[in-house]
């Protein structure tokens, strides 16, 4: 198949599910390609709305995300997930393996799924998402739900990178999440404790009730605590109409476009940081800069004035 | 006091110590005046050598250092003392306390004694230091002692800068700096077992020996342990002869020359990042940034394109 971005950008919008994967490979690849991609599928999107789902490993949240996308599916809407896993360099190469994850949704044509990792973008899952996010929204994805591996530093800054952001948590999940709990509080528009017909979910919910209490309340919203039992569907629901409220919150409040503007502060700080650093490292190398390097060695030129030369030609 | 770079200059070639201190303030600072002052002192110099003395807090290390001054002022060298503390804010201000460090040397025209810490300098000490030690090259000092005050890797990534690297132990080392071993073996051109009167002297001896047999041999050099007691003076002159002995080695395999290209790479490749994330705190910002953000938000401009405008004015 072509690797032409324009030509694939034309097929995705067609349909064309191969296409769409090519995207997102060449965006998880980054560089040149990945920037055509970006500027093909930018002006096309804006009417996505992105959910983000982040938890500790093993709190359910593939089975979780699997079940919301039935919810969504029932609605008639067309939807995406990418599962983000910084810590794995593997990707989505491994549909087979999404598509066995989540099995159900197999054959469904409105559900597209993806693994994502860094491969070689620069930078990193921060910078790759939300290019990812774009194309999925460029080929009429009305949802993309982002699902991370964990609750560390990277996963809870991809997770908060979206709309809106839910946090899994399981019955007794204190333990495992002591010291990420605080930064889940504050990045949480929804909670959901999932397996929640367990032992110990009534005193996670009041758990969670009492720090919900003491913190300040954020942008007018207090995050809903919903109960699900994600492997047979019960209260995925509840879920999908809490994330139904949020959204339309964000709408009634100017929050989604306070929250966008914010996003793109950052992502292109990112951008222009990473553009930089690719230069620097372009920069320290080649004749010039062995050149001016034993220039300097010998005194005939001061390290100030070597850097001068070297960044007039960036 | 003046603090016009090209003044101070000469004035503490004159011999002003209050101008080598002024000098050093403006180094320690950063931005345009440092560049300034390296601009000028850059050319010269070149003809200090250099030793940096790393090792645990609490192994003696000023006290072996004020020692090490007596035994090169009394071969009728100048020497200068920089003491770096990469994890205090407070620096060469406290011109009394160090003085009162090594009061012995007080009165000594022949010695200058400096603290430094980072201050605003945006490339911390890495970049500060070097600075540093050419601003006292450039006025005369022959040797300069880089002391710094602990393990950690900023402090042997100073350490290591100096042409002899110095690696102050004492007996029983092995509990505090069981982490920093492996890198302490890489660094070292000289181990000094410090306060040697104490039980355990010849153990220690032993583990160092054991390490250095295990370690591969480098450039030529197997690093000698010389045993001293900075108190009352026993081994500096020992120490004082190691030193010697490595700076033949070092010029006589032309390993000084090797090594300060090296130093030189890391030190233009620091400048040159530190510069263009200088620039990046200025791109993104400003009446142009506000109104790229907001055409992207709209949607009239793309992430990249607007990257590309902004670092086409870098």
């Amino acid at each position: 198949m072509t690797r032409d971005p324009a030509t694939l950008v034309a097929a995705a919008r067609d349909g064309n599910r191969t296409a769409l994967a090519r995207l997102l490979s060449l965006v998880e690849r980054g560089g040149a390609e990945a920037r055509a991609v970006g500027r093909l599928v930018h002006p096309l999107g804006g009417s996505t709305r992105t959910v983000g789902l982040t938890g500790a490993p093993g709190a359910g949240k593939s089975t979780l995300t699997s079940a919301l996308v039935g919810a969504i599916r029932r609605d008639g809407l067309d939807v995406a997930v990418l599962a983000v896993d910084p810590s794995s360099p593997f990707s989505g190469g491994a549909i087979l393996g999404d598509r066995v994850r989540m099995g159900e949704h197999a054959l469904d044509d409105g559900v597209f799924i993806r693994s994502m990792a860094t491969r070689g973008h620069l930078g990193g899952l921060a910078l790759a998402t939300p290019e990812a996010i774009r194309v999925l929204d460029a080929t009429g994805h009305q949802r993309v739900l982002v699902e991370t591996v964990g609750v560390g530093q990277v996963e809870v800054e991809v997770a908060s990178s979206a709309d809106t952001t839910v946090v899994v948590v399981n019955p007794g999940w204190g333990d495992e999440v002591q010291a990420a709990k605080a930064g889940l509080m504050e990045i949480a528009d929804v909670f959901v404790i999932n397996k929640a017909d367990r032992a110990g979910s009534a005193d996670t919910r009041r758990d969670l009730e009492q720090m919900l209490a003491l913190s300040p309340a954020r942008d007018g919203w207090s995050p809903p605590i919903v109960e699900t039992v994600a492997v047979d569907g019960r209260g995925v629901d509840d879920l999908w109409s809490a994330l139904g409220e949020h959204e339309r919150h964000l709408e009634a409040t100017g929050l989604l476009e306070r929250r966008r503007a914010e996003r793109l502060d950052r992502e292109l700080r990112a951008i222009v940081a990473e553009r930089l650093h690719a230069r620097a490292l372009e920069l320290c190398g080649g004749d010039e800069w062995d050149r001016l390097h034993a220039d300097v060695l010998a005194r005939r030129l001061d390290p100030w004035s070597a850097s001068d030369r070297l960044l007039a030609e960036a």
